[in-house]
């Protein structure tokens, strides 16, 4: 039987691991499937740079569009990363008529769109496994195992780097930045660590499976996107002490009045799983009409388990190629047609949701009387709340105030909020979190 | 395009959730798949009872072996349980061609050797997404998702109505019995809870799983299955102290000398995601050579859940049938032949684990010196250790004793078991629970 012929763009942590894995498995899996791969070419940034794994005689190029040129490539792996170059490579490469595997979150979440289409026109197929969750297999779980269901919602913890940080600030005495700088001594986060702090890669992430979930196009520039470089160790305490733990969560939500599309930091209720996943795991907890609650967890990244996924995807296509058949399961379990184009996307104001919020006030008797009274006014009430006197001497009569609201309506509660901040005695900026309703 | 004709046997809660899906999703799922189902005929029990769901014009008998005969029908699901009758049913089908989509964790894991390769001879599928742990999509992760992995070992929660009975046991003055009987009020445990409470269901499900992880064939009868039924709120809370949650679980470990492939309480560290897994909830944690830990968590039974698994095999069988392709995922991830037939499956005795054990002793100082003496002499030392006077007036001096050990060769601590109970001072049996050392 003829090899799959794979040519590989990119070779960091992800591309050494997938090597590793098929310097085991192109020729041995005879028993998982009847099909072999082979590694054509693997396209490099830098030629003259040491490899941390062996190579053997495959060719390497620097120029990637060798590969997507070259017609004994049937499969072009891409792992380089980036939206630019990438969407030039995997443009070109679907239109020669070759299949895709990508862990590139940022591409499809920013084309996707187009290059489904393009895929599907070119009947060729385009897997991702590995773009989302690292190792967990919550594509093929949303796109198959949970085919029959209505998703009703998604949350997940879908960037390990972010995870950690709010893992850590756990740890007494913990401070933002701190903790961010020891996530970068340990590689769990970028030099410029934009991307997982600022919520850019969850909303990459969460684009794709709210499309996967609900049917609806990748609508990544819709998504609402706040990070957790607020989030304070008093925040952490607070809501710990509310019975709560404090993750910075991807959500896409079915609303009466459109979908929810959202990744901010979020008071998860201690009795759900989700608030237990620590460190730099990922979780996804998707609530489907028939299945109810049901979660995946697992490894967000590392090379050998984003390797395994890519591996997966390959492993299907294998399938196919064997069967000789273009009927395969659509990238985003739809075809394209049939994918909802013109889903309303609710603005963040319309979204309905509790609140925790933390402010500094001057410590005296009425100051809790006014806030309650300013909240009232807009039929807001407090579910829990705390109070801390301020203990260093310079601050007496300050104390920090910690409480939770009822569900309201986002753009009311900013109302409210803006009376408050403007009450006698509170002082300074006040910190509000989102909760989760699940 | 011909519809796929479906023959469903069976007419309780899974095949009521089956029928009720079917009914919007039949005709109405062109968006994730071109293929439309239409149930033929439905064999049921009692012609004459009363249906939760309406069948319209759908045919009911109450002779199954009209369906698996049933020329125009393609696919036989068998949702009616049980090992005798429902294995003449499923043979028969898959010699006169149908393909298979069964629920029942007994039937393959006691002939699904047979089944299975007889359905490979005859060129049809077998799927059974819904037999191990109901709406989670654990069959396919582990079949596709981490097919690029070498499974290291897998833990798994697979019986609801054994979780609920242990999560109820941890509330003050729970005992036993009255929990399983409020399990039995509820509708989570059978009037005849065996096959829940002494594991066998469990067994069954691990039969499965291990056959999927290792690529070995199905061993039900190796096995080791012990109920809960001995673990008392003693137990739980004493475990509790030391850091841990008891669980009943389903471990298939590949091990240096074999496969450990068992069914046992056993007390998980509270930091493992497992040990928050409570109620009737079930989950799997997998380790993989490439991606490490990773677990799924959901509802391991109800009507509506299971039978969105069932639904997912329907479309999977869909997307071939449209293809017009016999080259499939083979029920097991590897072609008969593959498997390993010879696996070496461990003796209980066999295996290292470290345990748990609760003992009432006589309350003198030179007690715990006899005891530690004699695991001594076996070379097993304790790690935590608690002791408990007992309060009541007609037990004076005596003692409640739990303590943890470290790994050690089963058959060496049954041998330090006994001598432990021949000390004097020893009062009645020794209670043991292994650890898991995950």
């Amino acid at each position: 039987m003829q090899p799959i012929r794979l040519g590989i763009i990119g070779f960091g942590t992800v591309a050494s691991g997938l090597v590793s894995i098929l310097a085991t498995q192109a020729h041995g899996s005879r028993a998982k499937i009847a099909q072999t791969f082979t590694i054509q070419k693997i396209a490099v940034r830098d030629l003259s740079r040491p490899r941390v794994v062996a190579t053997g005689d495959i060719p390497l190029t620097d120029d990637p569009f060798e590969l997507v040129q070259d017609p004994n490539i049937d499969v072009v792996v891409e792992l380089m990363g980036g939206t630019t170059l990438a969407r030039d490579l995997v443009e070109q490469a679907i239109r020669n008529g070759k299949h895709i595997v990508t862990a590139n979150k940022a591409l499809l979440a920013l084309h996707g769109n187009e290059l489904f289409a393009l895929a599907e026109q070119q009947g060729v197929q385009v897997y991702f496994e590995a773009a989302v969750a690292g190792g967990v297999p919550i594509i093929k779980a949303l796109r198959e195992g949970l085919i029959a269901n209505d998703i009703d919602w998604l949350a997940g913890i879908i960037n390990g780097t972010g995870n950690y940080i709010l893992t850590e600030m756990k740890k007494p005495g913990a401070v933002f930045e701190q903790v961010l700088a020891k996530a970068q001594e340990l590689g769990y986060a970028e030099a410029d660590p934009t991307y997982d702090v600022e919520g850019i890669d969850a909303a990459h992430k969460l684009t794709i499976l709210a499309s996967l979930a609900f049917g609806i196009e990748l609508a990544f520039s819709r998504v609402y996107t706040e990070g957790i470089s607020q989030v304070s160790a008093d925040d952490v305490r607070f809501a710990q002490a509310f019975g709560y733990e404090i993750k910075h969560l991807g959500i896409a939500a079915k609303e009466p009045s459109g979908y929810s599309l959202r990744v901010h930091p979020a008071l998860v209720t201690k009795t759900v799983l989700l608030a237990d996943v620590n460190g730099v795991m990922n979780a996804v907890l998707v609530h489907g009409d028939q299945v109810g609650a049901t979660m995946l967890y697992g490894p967000g990244a590392g090379g050998a388990a984003t390797a395994s996924a890519v591996m997966a995807d390959l492993y299907d296509l294998g399938r196919l190629w064997q069967a000789g058949t273009s009927h395969f399961v659509p990238p985003l379990g739809r075809y394209t047609a049939d994918l909802k184009a013109t889903a309303t996307i609710l603005n963040i104001d319309e979204i309905h949701t509790g609140f925790y919020v933390r402010c500094l006030v001057e410590d005296h008797p009425g100051m809790l009387a006014a806030i309650s009274q300013t909240l009232a006014d807009f039929d807001i009430s407090i579910e829990h709340l705390h109070q801390e006197p301020i203990s260093h001497d310079d601050q007496a009569n300050q104390a920090l105030l910690a409480f939770t609201t009822n569900k309201v309506r986002e753009a009311t509660f900013n109302l409210a909020l803006a009376k408050l901040e403007a009450l006698d005695g509170m002082l300074g900026k006040i910190n509000k979190i989102r909760m989760s309703d699940f």
